[in-house]
């Protein structure tokens, strides 16, 4: 009977929803209250309405050109004050007061980095450098550094907040150089800035693919004189070594490294994941 | 010559590491002012000693053989303390005070979660779900709310801090029905709980694989009367869209989704990326 009602229901909202198309059945926030009840635990129960891609697109499309000067109007939530609870010369520490779609006004708190430089399309860059070589499967470079946070060392991918007026490949071929000695070739930035925590910080940073031709270095240490031997060039708080890696040994190296104590950055950890699951189906 | 002169000088370490393993070359921490040059920013220049993950396994080994209390001791790093700067309900603010591998004390400044379980084996998981259906592709669920911190809707896998006293297999399968609707089974979590952001926090996160047999569920809202209608248990604060989409249109989805002004959660992302580029290569 629920079962019946719900489907009646939402059938008529679709049915709504077309022939107004602003009235959008797929919007949570245009139906909150609706086809709504509680638990025992005081948790809201309400029939999900799953989406498709396409439909998120089409319902953001419809939505700016109606009213082009609102950005994002599909959230009927809003940001109205950051407050500033501490600040020291790397973080700032906030309470957020925003507006949830029922209108309701909610606090947040924040933890974000004072070094971003407003211009900038992230905080950081994260280098995935693909290091091709005749003789070899493809290699990517890891770094290896303690990280006071974590209180141990961690793996990562080679990383670094971007300098005023870089672009993230500018910072990505300079980190790469930094912190592992390889020059990297064809640098290119994944289209987005990616959230690290949006649930904690307002972190971003963008992932830079480079090639590395590895024939160019010394190999295993035995190469000959016309040969490159990398340099790193770090700051003075800075003690990185550098891991290489096959791609195709990614995953389980990973495994064993946190096998053996060390902290695996979970962008490197899913992206490692991600290559041995296409290989697996 | 510089080339020659480190060729030797890093052949005569290698010397000296197979004569006595605990003096390792290829340790960072034990070659600290060894082999190193100013350059003109003020950055320490040092030729690289790339290792191998089986290198660093077996430093590993042999430094908690030699000296079992001395967990991850290839790093001479080592945090003496945490001064809580500001706390409120959900986060804290430390500076943390740390000797870096030269004996020099630094301090580091970090935002914390003052929400977890100390038994737990992470602050949150994160679930990646396998829609399995007879008639289609795999496919898989992506979540979608607004984010204070970053002052928009962010597109994530279904996630959430575990509760008191839940294994991450318990938090996932929970989670992903409160947020979702659907119920997944064989909840498998990654062995390693990885750090998000580990220059900035010590948060970390389990990544949950488990099964939903989507031909137990209505299928674009047209099932039979013997099929489930997936429905969400969300907190009164919670407004969560849910995404279906297909995995080998993920990295497109996100794209396109990104370009729509959504934000994309790092992991994510990084996981999609993983499963394009492995099928391309």
């Amino acid at each position: 009977m629920k079962h019946l009602f719900t489907k009646i229901s939402s059938f008529w909202m679709r049915f709504v929803a077309r022939q107004h198309p602003k009235a959008s059945s797929w919007s949570p926030q245009a139906s909150v209250n609706n086809d709504e009840k509680k638990t025992e635990n005081g948790r809201k129960q309400r029939r999900v309405r799953i989406v498709h891609v396409k439909e998120v697109l089409e319902q953001e499309k419809m939505m700016n050109s109606s009213s082009s000067s609102l950005k994002m109007c599909s959230s009927k939530s809003k940001v109205v004050e950051w407050k500033t609870l501490m600040e020291t010369k790397w973080l700032r520490f906030s309470s957020i007061t925003y507006i949830d779609p029922t209108g309701e006004e909610r606090t947040w708190d924040a933890a974000t980095r004072t070094t971003k430089d407003p211009n900038a399309v992230a905080d950081a860059v994260c280098v995935f450098a693909k290091l091709k070589s005749s003789k070899r499967e493809t290699q990517t470079l890891l770094v290896r550094q303690f990280r006071p946070p974590m209180e141990r060392e961690t793996i990562e991918l080679p990383a670094g907040l971007i300098d005023k007026g870089e672009t993230a490949e500018q910072a990505a071929l300079r980190e790469l150089k930094e912190e592992t000695g390889y020059t990297g070739y064809n640098a290119k930035a994944t289209p987005c800035s990616m959230a690290l925590s949006p649930g904690l910080s307002n972190e971003t940073v963008v992932l830079v693919t480079v090639d590395v031709n590895l024939d160019e270095y010394e190999e295993d240490e035995r190469g000959g004189e016309d040969k490159v031997v990398p340099e790193q060039e770090l700051e003075g708080s800075e003690f990185i070594t550098v891991i290489k890696v096959p791609l195709n040994k990614m995953r389980e190296s990973l495994d064993s490294l946190n096998s053996s104590g060390y902290k695996i950055f979970a962008g490197l950890y899913m992206f490692a994941l991600g290559l041995e699951l296409n290989e697996a189906e």
